[in-house]
């Protein structure tokens, strides 16, 4: 494991000064090899899938862990995607001039070794392996003892393209064990040699990796979603955006959780809007206007309220109004992500400049939390953190900044 | 101590929507009752002054404790400077519409609550609340035993802008005990109550803060800058600027504390160089060529080159060129603030590209690391981290963002 930190380290330095053109070539060829070794990922990932049913894992486990020719061709086509993507190194993001004369540049720099904690998605030894090498970024993978077979065919394919680049190998390398000691040597920072943890899977271990690491981490570990019907939504927008945000993938971050609805425009609307989502599927519970509106409705906890489903289950409350949902927000929220449906301007302005989320819309789906829809590419992750990453964690955010100073002999008074 | 977390927690939500005017004119009150408390302020800290020449501290010590009619001035100013800052919060960093329509916002927000852990410098809790207070964030402002008579004082006149501007008391809050015990409590973040602490003072303190706080740090350890003077420099700016950065004032963190000369114009340079500094009253400690040079020159040892002296004595080496340049900064550098002089632009380019150091300069004095310097106004300090706050952190880097999203009833696609 020192071994790993200290070689990362050292290409972490080399990398930070790599050409766009070497690192796109790298990527490009990550690509191509992924395809010409398809085959031998597959006969990998079957190794991994056997040994997971063997060992008695879930439909959803076994479902994450398996390749097919579709998903490899996702991960090359990924790594092509963010070869196109804009270099974030060396782009000046500010720069200004003193009365002095001196000429100060905020400038992208990369933040260094990125330690990786993922579960069984082989996927993600090509995800992030492509984003933080477009960031240059060492990295070093550490994925569920599950998939350590497809993980390691999925290496050789990237290892393949830094080498063909000329770029260091020990840019991306895996944690090439099963046991639990290498993750706590990684949270610990394994000597210094990590700079940022990310942490790709289940609660409990973005739970772990919260509570254990003693360096920072982009992660985050709730996304109890809300989406707000305002006594002035429109009815019909309102039913599509409730839909949208809670059936089109509830297994996913930005999925919503929690329906509120003002209490004004409860009659017209809360019975039509629990309706819509029952027969799409979803199971409801609500509080008693809710309970009142529709006998399916199943009564609502405490608990309820504060609960990331991730399943086809959302919980209704009714409102007394803006402040109200405001105030629910920020009692039961997890700061992710959460929407309004109004066609109040000042009520939806309030809203975005009130509610204390990473991400806050006004008439649109929460499903939106995403580092795609938002035309940053490629994403490692969604963090909730209020330091350095917050929402989608793409390239960019996989940055840090110094500042080039200019000067002609330029001295500080006393 | 969990009552302060409590109610600064509860004011940092109300801050974070006050207007740039409630803040203004709350920082405003309080530089005029700075001037109008000012005998108070100044009994109250010759209580602890007594105390400490008692007590046997150090003359640098009562130095910076001491305060009179003109730092109270300088801090009633200060507060008035802050009020002319533009308004971080609330500001659009960056805007962009989807091909869907979607138009997305990168907005500032205050971070939360700051915890400021301070030695006996009484002026960081008006420096300090001032600029919290203006990023929207309430502060925690644990100071030294020493001065907490002062800090006392001072903080009334804070409490009373505050007061007179409708905005929360708790906004500002001292912590007024003199054990241990409450700064392991703010290391802990308090009960999740705390989102970053700052400390100001020595190095043991800053390195006890960044071991031992559960909660991010915006500081720097250590100083260890460099002018490197390459075989291009004009050697009359050198000198200028090697002078500046080593003696304008020996006590800040961005003074010089290592000067690296070329080899290939050593001969030229060198000798004046050195010569120049010990009549400036700088102890130099060089390598063979440096006391080969000049007889006064000691031997520097390799503890030397990491050594951050913060007084009167600089380090001098002679390297290969650039890159052996380089290296030694990258070795014994704390990626604080490093200076090339040459009048070579492509030597300069490559230093100021390669450099890891959250500021690097080209012909001008490291002093220039602060701040007011950058034309940032007003500074809590400087972070090295690569993690949010790097540099100079002022008003915006004491600042988050979240992302403002409007629709008009969009969808994501499956």
């Amino acid at each position: 494991m020192r071994e790993i930190g200290r070689t990362a380290r050292a290409a972490a330095a080399k990398l930070a000064l790599a050409s766009a053109d070497a690192k796109n070539g790298a990527l490009l060829t990550m690509a191509a090899m992924l395809r010409n070794f398809h085959e031998q990922i597959l006969i990998a990932n079957a190794e991994d899938v056997d040994a997971a049913r063997k060992a008695g894992r879930l439909p959803y486990f076994i479902d994450r862990l398996t390749l097919n020719p579709a998903r490899i061709e996702a991960m090359a086509k990924g790594l092509e995607d963010i070869a196109e993507l804009p270099d974030p190194v060396g782009e000046v993001i500010a720069s200004w001039t003193r009365p002095n004369g001196l000429v100060i540049e905020r400038v992208r720099v990369p933040l260094g070794v990125i330690g990786m904690i993922f579960e069984s998605r082989p996927n993600v030894t090509a995800d992030a392996g492509g984003l933080c090498l477009k960031s240059g970024n060492a990295v070093i993978l550490r994925g569920g003892s599950d998939g350590l077979a497809s993980t390691r065919a999925i290496h050789a394919a990237m290892v393949a393209g830094l080498r063909q680049a000329g770029l260091d190998e020990a840019a991306i390398q895996i944690v090439d064990r099963a046991d639990r000691e290498a993750v706590g040597m990684m949270l610990a920072g394994l000597d210094g040699a990590i700079d940022v943890i990310v942490p790709r899977g289940g609660k409990s271990l973005v739970a772990r990796v919260q509570q254990e690491a003693r360096v920072p981490v982009f992660a985050h570990l709730d996304g109890v979603n809300h989406v707000y019907v305002h006594e002035a939504a429109d009815p019909e927008m309102a039913r599509a955006i409730v839909l949208n945000a809670k059936m089109r993938r509830t297994g996913v971050c930005g999925a919503a959780e929690t329906l509120l609805v003002d209490e004004a425009a409860a009659p017209a609307n809360l019975a039509p809007l629990i309706g819509a989502l029952i027969e799409a599927g979803c199971e409801v519970r609500g509080d008693a206007a809710a309970r009142a509106a529709d006998a399916r409705v199943k009564p609502a906890s405490e608990e309820d309220w504060g609960t990331e489903y991730l399943e086809a289950i959302i919980a209704v409350k009714t409102v007394a109004g803006l402040e109200a949902a405001m105030a629910h927000i920020a009692r039961y929220g997890s700061q992710h992500t959460d929407a309004i449906v109004t066609e109040d301007d000042a009520a939806a302005e309030r809203f975005l400049r009130e509610v204390d989320s990473a991400i806050v819309l006004h008439n649109a789906s929460t499903q939106f939390a995403d580092g795609g829809e938002f035309g940053m590419g490629a994403e490692i992750g969604i963090a909730t953190g209020r330091f350095h990453a917050r929402g989608p964690v793409g390239a960019e955010q996989l940055t840090s900044f110094k500042y080039r100073v200019r000067g002609t002999g330029q001295l500080r008074p006393v």
